[in-house]
């Protein structure tokens, strides 16, 4: 195993907050962004946590592919309702603002939606959503992305992973938290079976040819092949997850007249990307009382872990869970990230002249 | 194949209204039951049609486990929101009625939702989504249903198969409609291979012990074994669809305070089932030109559409579109009803004094 080391979170925060101001990224919003991709290390999603600061966002910035003071516009608004251009800014920092919007809207109106487009990529949906659990709403957040799944039927990559995420208040410790990719699974873990040179199962992904494969090196979207939605095959209901993604782009995309499928760019394309988001907030008081709801919540998480198991299975997890557990454990002993991606961040902090505070590691 | 003969819907509307007015219930009620049947046969979802008549309502009305009077009461309200107690009564009934009820209110509000309890089978998730289209509104409808799946790393049926339907309008012939179960497959579907011994694809269901098995006789609900989750086994992200299904009885019924998991009887079941249903409309025009979005939705399934085609497949078919052509086919030449299902109709028909107008058939 990869050499670990734990920080704690504003030590890692003050380093993004120096590194993005020097960037250009006004303090305030820098917070925003490095609040985001810290808390998807905390919560053990580190394909979406520091190890992305420079790639998808400070070099980005450096180039003008991405504007660091986030001018984004409202278009259109209703007490419910709103359209907000992201101003090929941060993600993270409309995605932020939008989502409080959501739930101010909410609150006052029991529902609310905003859409947004011309935006960037955002780290963890997950993030957005769960904004929502502590003014007693649901929270819901969906993002188009650049082009990585095969439709049904079809053998090059057109949609992108497109995620949807829910989070929900329970009164127990674990709330529920779906946080989803709408393909099989993530590149990055074909990327990894590569590396092992090991087999991937059947369902992940196809060939050029489109039929299904177990060599990984058989899917690289852009070149050749490409992801499976969710469900894989057609046999398997693989349609079920080609609709949910194009789900998300009704929602982000053509509901913003933002970019959609092939139209969606890069990380590391030289092009503004012109990423769309959708955020939702359900108030649960508009319905019924929020205590009763929450209750009712942990009854039926505890009906499901009290399930029969699987023989050889130890526990059922509920949405959230175990990035629940992975957050309180990381919220005592600090932030862990591998050596790997420590070393990408001293040399990213040395492009702008930041230093990054590797002494203050809490178990170097 | 199956002998199939076809009718006029008028005469079919005609003949579910005669039947469902003997059991008690009110003439206008009828026709809503009996429009969405038919509209599942019309769409080539038989499943979910006429199929259904006897054994899914008439044969619970009359024997007390549906009031036909379906005497539903809104519980609270918002401009924006409703919680509705469905009294027990035909699930086609109040579904109609609070669908039509968050329109209205998404009218006036931009975006309504609306969640039911104590409800029963409603047929068709489609139909209650596809509402919203002729107001230029994106319509999403869930319900939950009787336990048939396990959650993963489970053994045993603890969720429905908790459809999403979600439907969004296009300029062109085609909207969008996406109508699906958060299962793998329909357990109909796991049946249909048991009766012709065949064995089925690893990824729709497990054996007693949770183990993923490739025969049929091994899943029996209720008995032993269950279905899948959308996704199959953990490895090819089960656990997706696990969290849609629990997403569904989030806003169906937790949202609700109605009946959920296990707690949920089956249309067999000699008690009420205790379904719950959620409904949302989205009106587009809160956010932008209606005609804009059709244009782009338009665009977006024309780029699907002719993306790079897998080899030896002819097309790539969007959410919605193969009901939609079985649907124009059909309303030329009539709603197609296999004899088997014809055989029972007119059995059903002679329970309660009514005569199945098998003279009409256009082709007989």
């Amino acid at each position: 195993m990869e050499k670990e080391l734990r920080f704690k979170k504003e030590d890692l925060m003050d380093f993004v907050v120096r590194y993005m101001t020097k960037l250009g990224v006004p303090a305030e919003d820098a917070k925003v962004v490095g609040d985001v991709l810290i808390s998807a290390d905390v919560r053990g999603v580190e394909s979406h946590g520091l190890l992305r600061l420079g790639s998808y966002y400070g070099n980005r910035i450096s180039k003008g592919f991405i504007d660091p003071t986030t001018p984004y516009k409202i278009v259109s608004e209703t007490p419910t309702t709103a359209l907000i251009n992201g101003g090929n800014g941060c993600g993270q920092v409309v995605s932020y603002k939008a989502m409080k919007m959501t739930i101010e809207k909410a609150k006052q109106s029991g529902l609310a939606a905003i859409t947004v487009n011309n935006s960037n990529h955002y780290g963890i949906a997950g993030y957005y959503s769960m904004m929502a659990l502590e003014h007693g709403m649901i929270g819901v957040c969906m993002t188009n992305s650049q082009p990585l799944v095969a439709p049904t039927y079809g053998r090059t990559a057109v949609m992108g992973t497109n995620p949807i995420s829910v989070a929900a208040p329970s009164h127990d410790k674990y709330p529920y938290v779906l946080d989803m990719a709408t393909s099989a699974v993530a590149y990055g873990k074909i990327q990894l079976y590569d590396k092992k040179h090991e087999k991937i199962p059947l369902g992940w992904g196809i060939d050029e040819d489109g039929n299904v494969t177990d060599d990984p090196t058989k899917i690289k979207p852009g070149g050749h092949g490409a992801l499976l939605p969710l469900g894989g095959m057609d046999i398997t209901a693989g349609y079920k997850g080609f609709g949910l993604s194009i789900l998300v782009e009704i929602l982000c995309s053509i509901l913003s007249g933002g970019n959609y499928l092939t139209n969606v760019g890069s990380p590391s394309s030289p092009n503004p990307t012109g990423v769309s988001h959708f955020f939702m907030a359900i108030n649960i008081e508009a319905f019924r009382p929020l205590v009763d709801f929450k209750l009712q919540l942990d009854d039926m998480i505890h009906l499901l872990k009290n399930s029969p198991l699987a023989v050889g299975r130890d526990e059922i997890l509920v949405a959230g869970q175990k990035e629940y557990d992975y957050a309180e454990y990381n919220n005592i002993h600090g932030v862990p990230l591998i050596q790997p991606i420590v070393d990408d961040l001293i040399k990213e902090g040395e492009k702008v002249g930041v230093a990054f505070p590797i002494e203050k590691a809490i178990n170097n």
